[in-house]
């Protein structure tokens, strides 16, 4: 098992960021490779709103990766679900851009979209299903668990005063979506981008006894042959995706 | 020498933050002192826009940390500038509260405000200077290392469309400030808090050399008496805070 | 949640260490407890030989923390055993004296060997038990879990040229114990130990179908009345200690 | 800038290993460089007796690594001194081999042997200027920093109860080199080795005024034309390897 933690710099952001990594197994490793050409297929992988890149080791993220012998790449992203911010940094341009840029440039990751997929948890799983939908020439697959999806739903909450659920309220997500009355409709709306797939193909898992099950429901019906749906119930509150990264990480690299 | 990374929870921040902490030296550690009672001194540094928390690693933290006794305490702060961001995070009211509480409920430091300084580089030292200014009640003493201290300024280059010289932009200045054009005079305008201080003393460290440099002579004239000026001019590129942070801690522990 | 990577100096190891802490959960941080004098329990959790303490973070350690308002305090002790190691650091004195004090000079723990444990996972194990029985001054409980305790037999298969099941060969294993021949009944063997237990009391978690369950049986039998054990078989090859920490922890804290 | 940690299994070393990365500029990278073929030089790099990779945080290494365009690779090595251990792990086969190939298989680093350095500083400068000695075919050139260099004088001082003046005593020495009295003329000793030098050649980084400045000198002398030499006097006492690393990488990729 191998892990790497990365700070670095981005121009798009305007800033350090940091990522974590988790790499095939090396002690695999044919030490005489000598050319060492092979590229690996990478699952880029999106935490969940008010969380952060470091809570994915405590996940079965590491050992799937060895498993497997793919990349799993997951970077800070702080409360921008994955959205160029009205007022934030561009993280959507990021993630599509200079962020695989500069982990192409150093790590021996494949530039194929078919062996580049994006999967998120929570709001994350809003922000990796919004990649593979408006950049299926980056992410050919996409995979939401446990997804909070419906943003519209989320901002009519936050107008309205109520409670959302998540760490989000009404002044980040206009910090992230700017007027929320034009939300509906508008390149963020995940149901209105459904229309407009390119070639991706997305896994929703989902626990049918959570209050956000039926986004995901309506998202896959949305999106057609496009969808597969699987029901997962995480049962041991201690485990974060104990059951479900594995189910995710099975359907992209079958 | 002895460092600390540690991630945590925060409620004000509605998520999680990193913070860098370098201890006082531990192999002078009395290991027959079994009521562990000790209180130390702190400082709390800001890093620079654009930066992190961990840049502070390639200055002398934490061999100065050693060597007076006291503990640095270095939060990530993003973009923030220690600002109740208008669209983002309220940082300057968890650096006031909050953050002190959990750092000082998991370290033996002293809550005392005599013990408790704070300090910065480049636009930290804005937040720095801030935070003694409003809070004095917190933090007795502001060190301003480098600063970039007249935010009014920088608001005025970003609406006019010119280069900042920093990371911010008009977009990113909206999401600390809110409306520019009101940010003159606004309980963030250091030139205008400057009248209300408490009593709070400062140092500002700047170079004569550099645009920055008048800024922080107008708000030590501002402050008068409760302000002493320093120049140090850094001649080596490749050390940050080489000569700086050694004046600011025999400064604050004088 | 919340942790902690700590690196600093150690008089007694002659260099430098690396922990992770896991703490109790800050978000019920009561923020006006000025004095700060609550004094949490500590478990002293050591990894398995070839491992690090950053393997803890893919086991629920953190979330465990929170939930019951303990530290958890996991050291680097690389192929040591938590031994005075015969050609190499001594782990166990560090353990014991130093790495307490200073844990007990920067944390808010408490002293009271009542509320000081210490547990293990396979060779991690071996040194929890030994801790405990040889320091019940220090460590009044200890965890067991998938212990690999009888290094008799490990140090006789290493001689005889057997393979060991454990990255210790025997190389390694004469680095830290010196003289093969002479362990048994040594200071450094479990079952002579037992004998000598003062008041501490123990738990062993193993897996009737692992080749090491015996061990835990004898130590266990050994120990008699000071002894509990429990059978824990872990079926998701994807999570380390997903079962058993938990039941390690519900009984430190019952 | 930008730095990676990464924690890795390594079979020679039955075990975890961890290591600090700095890498080339990234601010600069061609956005459209598809094909990412561009291979780096690299400079291993070797901590002193008592310390830890993370020593170099505090160094230029991070700058430079970005003004010159390479890779910086510094593992923690413990207590080996870049040494086989008669009573530990293995680590002069681990960095002559697997050490190289994991790093080659997961980051755009030359293999060939005119663009691989190594260096150290105190005893990791005796690791480094072995591993060029023995290993030309792995490291073409070697920078000692300050280097602690004759270990028959080390070991002489501990056979005799004397202080070494490092962190390594009588057991510590023992478990490195086995034998001591065996140590001159071993293929350990420097000073043989430097007549078997192939065709790396070397930089010796010194200052008059420390008890160590003979045995640069001595070893230089040795190496005749595959050796120069420059004295630095770090001046302050803050800043590690400030003058004395950047000096070390002008030569190294002038």
């Amino acid at each position: 098992m191998a892990q790497i933690e990365m700070n670095a710099l981005s121009v798009i952001l305007c800033g350090s960021f940091s990522v974590r990594i988790f790499l095939p197994e090396m002690d695999k490793l044919a030490l005489n490779d000598a050319a060492h050409e092979k590229k690996y297929p990478v699952l880029w992988l999106l935490h969940d709103e008010g969380g952060a890149a470091l809570d994915w080791l405590a996940t079965p993220a590491e050992k799937l990766a060895a498993k497997y012998g793919i990349f799993i790449i997951a970077p800070d992203q702080h409360h921008s679900m994955c959205t160029n911010m009205k007022y934030g940094p561009r993280y959507e341009h990021f993630m599509a851009t200079e962020f695989p840029a500069i982990c192409r440039n150093n790590l021996p990751i494949s530039s194929d979209p078919k062996l580049n997929w994006i999967g998120g948890v929570g709001t994350g799983a809003y922000g990796a299903v919004k990649m593979a939908l408006k950049h299926s020439d980056v992410f050919s697959k996409a995979v939401s668990i446990h997804g909070i999806l419906d943003m519209e739903e989320l901002c009519r909450k936050a107008v309205q005063g109520e409670e959302t659920g998540t760490t989000q309220n009404l002044a980040s997500l206009k910090a992230v979506f700017g007027d929320l009355d034009a939300f509906p409709g508008s390149d963020n709306d995940l149901y209105t981008l459904a229309d407009k797939n390119g070639d991706a193909s997305f896994l929703f898992i989902s626990d049918d006894t959570s209050c956000h099950h039926a986004e995901s429901v309506r998202l896959a019906e949305a999106l057609g042959k496009a969808a597969e749906q699987i029901m997962v119930a995480e049962d041991n509150e201690f485990i974060s995706c104990g059951k479900s990264l594995p189910e995710a990480i099975r359907w992209l690299t079958k």
